[in-house]
């Protein structure tokens, strides 16, 4: 585990031999080195043919499909330190949303998921503003207009991690346009992770919300 | 005047002979044709330079030198429809909004400009519901994350037209990341026009508030 | 239904599990408050196997395969204020201006769609200089150059909103080219929506045509 | 002269002693190789201070600061051959209209220019049937929407040579957007040239109408 | 037939039962007005399952697997005018190649195909002077870095149409690569159609060469 | 002050009258609420003639060229919370790093900048080591390739926030390659702000560090 | 084999008729002049299915599935010259790097294959610095933020080959990312070929370490 | 010197303060350590006003102003190893080529100029054949089409670095057009640096031609 934190695997883009060579080689060291756990093996980004081949190798693993991670060992930590917010605009940004939910969990601290609270409907953000008080770091999931990281910034004074989603069509550009809104931010206190990178965000958030 | 509304003349890149020559044509044709007014005619995009030579050519126009509009005849006519409301995210936006509330006026609308409730202080437009709702069309120009076009849309009923602007800097991209993000807009009821284009955003603003 | 329009549920990036849960708290919470109707669900981008989903859960759905949307309750509206004029460069484009045209009626419009009158034939539009002027409202769909939207600008006094769509190959750029055209319209009140967006261009040309 | 044409000289981008240096070559080694004429040359896209620096070297040469060439010897060719026809949808066109004009003539083509046909009026080009009847070959100029490329192929037999300008602002991109408009034109027999590329334009309509 | 040329179908992006629809009305049309021949139809970009479709309805069509083209009626018309002469960089540059070709000899003119004479090794493509030379248009068919169209030019005194193909991979950006290249061809007389339009450039070297 | 922070004023973009207007305002209503501080406002991205004028209205402002941040009242509070370290690869990354490190100590952080670390001579950066251990919250300043956010956020357990510079040139476009470098950091812990936006490094890295 | 270098073959993109037709003509050409070896032809890029095709008419070429390259005559040639050292970043860029050096093997360079080196930790390269000062020529593959290639060029006195890859997702943009990130490098000495161009580095570097 | 190579200060970009310090730094630090010539240090890209600057710190300071380049010491040193050549295609090219010509001297290459050797007159760079051969390194420095890399490619079997250059305008986009031509050039043995970086492909071509 670098620099304290579990270990991941990103396994789009391997191939099933490499990945499968990955597994077992994670199987084989075993999880503790004797005296002390080694810390989780998040495998991200897992196709279902992926997923499965993973758990082959790692029985106990625990797989959720809808935001593709696999964890092993599967239990989460005992959390400790400041909440972990993840607040979601859409339905389908939820993939991603569930995927820095759990890498969050799983590097340790308590973490919340809050969904379809997109800026079209604006009570539904402002129905929010004590569990944002109360976040030490949030993560904000969307795609399109990403316009709900600046108006979470403009609520939060706990730093604001915004994931674009790939979600839309046409000009979202794969989600290049929620990207670059989130880029331009117009509260301070955002930062930006890549599209659709849950785990990056979630990664982040538990860094920031260790001290509590 | 085509299609019953004023003219306008785009004077960036034109020749300072070429739009002298128009504007002396425009003073020889004169406002009327013996019977009715032949309409305004506006300039728009004017540098202090150009402006100069048409208000020569044409010494009763009226020049407004932060929308960089210049009107012949100058007076806006006697307002009739529904009110045109243009919302502005932050004092630099202000040109483009102005160009927007000018041209709405001269093709005959009310017209009224709100200017800095950029939505990372929700409460600037939370406190403009009643105008919302009152506006028959809302010109919403915003640069950077473009979001206000997103928010005044879930707060309408009315048509909006978002005008992204090329205000900020790096990753705004000269307006191409507010552009994006509002044709992503989460609301439906917006379009678009192009980056900086006040005068095409208050012309449909105008047509579309026409019926009051 | 939000701002007194009928709600959308956007298909595309839903998982299925999400989509029929979906479908199915809209049943259950039926058509009317006891008191008043609720307005019509739209359920936008539907994939073949997604429709049926929906259709399951709500059985008198009106599935239109060729727009890819579903409408519950079925029927549309009594109509009224002004016509939506839907106009169509090519027969590629019918999905999305199909799109546009059950969506201005679901809003409650009379709406009218004609197709293939792109500007490689001029008398094709000009045949309908007549159809053009009776509109309150135009929707413009056209891919590859978008010229369409300027034409049609200069032609009439309404609005126009503009759809760019994907049709195309090359340097169409999946409908970046007429996105680009259109916000470059030569002709002043054109706006644009989304490429493909054919549910957005239909409810704002609603709005529009709202006052008759 | 390569192949038979006049050879050209791209002033833009040297610095002002390579091409002080070329001028004086052109003009040692004479304009003719003692019994037959070696050929025009162009010197083209020649800033102010470049153009005096090669009319000092050539002193009569011919500078039209509007189509920014310079062409020694001067004089223009007896025409032979068929018509080049230029159209150009707005003032701000005019001078890329001219370089293409000025290139075609030096060249040996009779050739025309019309201003200000852009599709927002279609009687404007519409007037203009016989004229693009007659011609051999066909340069269409246009910026912002480039829709007048698709416009004037419908109309027209003979072929199109599309050049996009930089004319406009935003969403123009500089050209980009006619560009990639043109390049979809949805008439056939119709090709692009760069942004602002009269010379090339006008060129190849020579080329093209060679034959009459 | 537009303009005295055969009319074209893009298959791509048409549903199943549209292309049919539009395949039956041809063949009830018919090939004659009674007296005169029509022309003939070209469907292109077509897949193998629309070609079968077609050529359900049109028995007697003529479909070439390679350039995707189906033509109606079969047989191309006695050659006249000047030549057109295809040039194609490498193998898999030949299907658009061959589109360009079975387009102009459908115009009506005398067509050659010449392929695998990419720039790499120069000697094959100046083993063509003469064929060059003898050619009244020519279009070059290149993709990845589309130097063949710049050297071509270079070569040629008829017109080059340059097609950009979608050949390569990474950085060739599915054409815009060559694409921007051929734009910027440093030997004048070159223009450039959209990137894989063999079509186009078949159309409009056959317009260029009617001459002779 | 929003949340608890202290105000920005972004200059670029403003015309001068506003800009006056806007640090008038903020003289007059004074540094304190009678009882309290309101805290520091800092005026950011200010040129030489913007800082003169808004230092004519605060004449106690303080201004800093390099970074182009005005600050008022201009001194920095007593410092609290943990460290937060700047670091910056190249000589020509300073003013926007020093923008990081004066709004962090303005938010009322212990602040560290070290310069000239870039990943060209990794021995550099290699000796800061104890220095990364020790901070709570890491800003890495970069242009070019953008390679230093990922080195660091390798070797550090702090957060890491990525600020790509305009540094470079042509492939650099102004500031996007390490941009895209710093979203795609190979190590996690990374987030990125826009291009330049050492204000937004510097807030979100005190925001950070705030807990010590 | 041109310049004295064995031939390839780009298999991608080709139809399955025409790369059978090149592999027979292959074949019946033979490996030998009568006296001479003409040299190894590389088939690359090339799919599952037209690898069995190729092998089918060559049956004792050597293929490589994971680098995707088919080679006839198979076996490399006795190596001479300096080494070519291929360091690829994460096990997902394997293929590309496997490419790089199955071509500079069969160019007869001795070659060595290094992987999961990536900066993320850096003791990883930092332990194979001996080995970096031992090549003559060094390829570099890397995707996502490509900035392997700028830390070993500032390790090694060799020239550097960098190949982005098309590994990551999101702003990775298919391989642009790693792209810009390595023409940026701030270490001089690297060169960059296309998007997982492995053949276009191995020929490369075996063209530099040919004199040792 | 890093890695037995000159250093390089790159002066676009710094301060006025910043530069001279850095020229100051240098002097104060000598020429030898004592013993041995510590190298040349060459700062690149320095304006005018910075190269006045620079050789005011360092007197006997060589400066080229067509390359931009300052070197100090001046002399070039005795030149050992192979030969580079450097090949232009135009004369607006040469600042950058002579930017490489001068870094592989200061770093003790014999090098070669030769300018105007575009692909539009292929005969040019035929005439070329016999230096390209004996040339141990070629560099060539082309923008627009950037069509003469691999046409150069095709001739040699030294290795080939290409440098795009901004030259041109339009669809050059400022030198992405040859650079991505280059990236796809269809001869090996091509690889790219960054636009207008004629110092990085002088440094990468005297490496390669180190061993002769
Ligand atoms: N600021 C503007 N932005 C966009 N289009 C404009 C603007 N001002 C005028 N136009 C339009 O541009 C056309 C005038 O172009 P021109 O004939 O070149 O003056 C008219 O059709 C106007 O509607
Ligand atoms: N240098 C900067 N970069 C990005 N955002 C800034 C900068 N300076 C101030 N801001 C933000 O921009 C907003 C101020 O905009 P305005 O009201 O136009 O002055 C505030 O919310 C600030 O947080
Ligand atoms: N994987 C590859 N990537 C880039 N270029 C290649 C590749 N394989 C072969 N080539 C080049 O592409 C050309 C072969 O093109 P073709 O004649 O179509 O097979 C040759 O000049 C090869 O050098
Ligand atoms: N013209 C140039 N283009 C690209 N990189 C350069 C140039 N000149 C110097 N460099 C590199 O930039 C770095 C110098 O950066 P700096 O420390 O900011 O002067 C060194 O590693 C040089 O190798
Ligand atoms: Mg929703
Ligand atoms: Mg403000
Ligand atoms: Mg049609
Ligand atoms: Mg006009
Ligand atoms: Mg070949
Ligand atoms: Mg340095
Ligand atoms: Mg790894
Ligand atoms: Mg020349």
């Amino acid at each position: 585990a670098r620099r304290g934190y579990p270990e991941a695997v990103l396994c789009e883009g391997k191939t099933m031999e490499h990945l499968v060579a990955i597994a077992r080689a994670v199987g084989e060291r075993g999880s503790t080195n004797g005296h002390q756990p080694l810390g989780t093996i998040l495998f991200t980004r897992a196709s279902a043919t992926q997923a499965e081949a993973v758990c082959r190798e790692l029985p106990d693993a625990v797989h959720d499909p809808v935001a593709r991670i696999i964890a092993w060992p599967g239990p989460v930590p005992e959390p400790s330190g400041g909440t972990v917010l993840v607040l979601c605009a859409g339905t389908a940004d939820i993939p991603v949303a569930r995927e820095a939910l759990l890498t969050a969990q799983h590097l340790g601290r308590p973490a919340e998921l809050v969904v379809d609270v997109g800026v079209a409907g604006l009570h539904r953000i402002l129905a929010r503003v004590d569990q944002i008080a109360a976040a030490s770091a949030i993560v904000v999931v969307a795609g399109m207009d990403g316009a709900l990281a600046s108006v979470v910034a403009g609520l939060a004074s706990a730093p604001v991690i915004g994931v674009p989603t790939s979600v839309g069509y046409g000009a979202a550009l794969d989600g290049l346009a929620p990207l670059l809104s989130m880029l331009n931010a117009c509260a301070p206190g955002v930062a930006v992770v890549n599209i659709d990178n849950g785990y990056g965000a979630g990664h982040l958030a538990a860094q920031i919300a260790a001290g509590g």
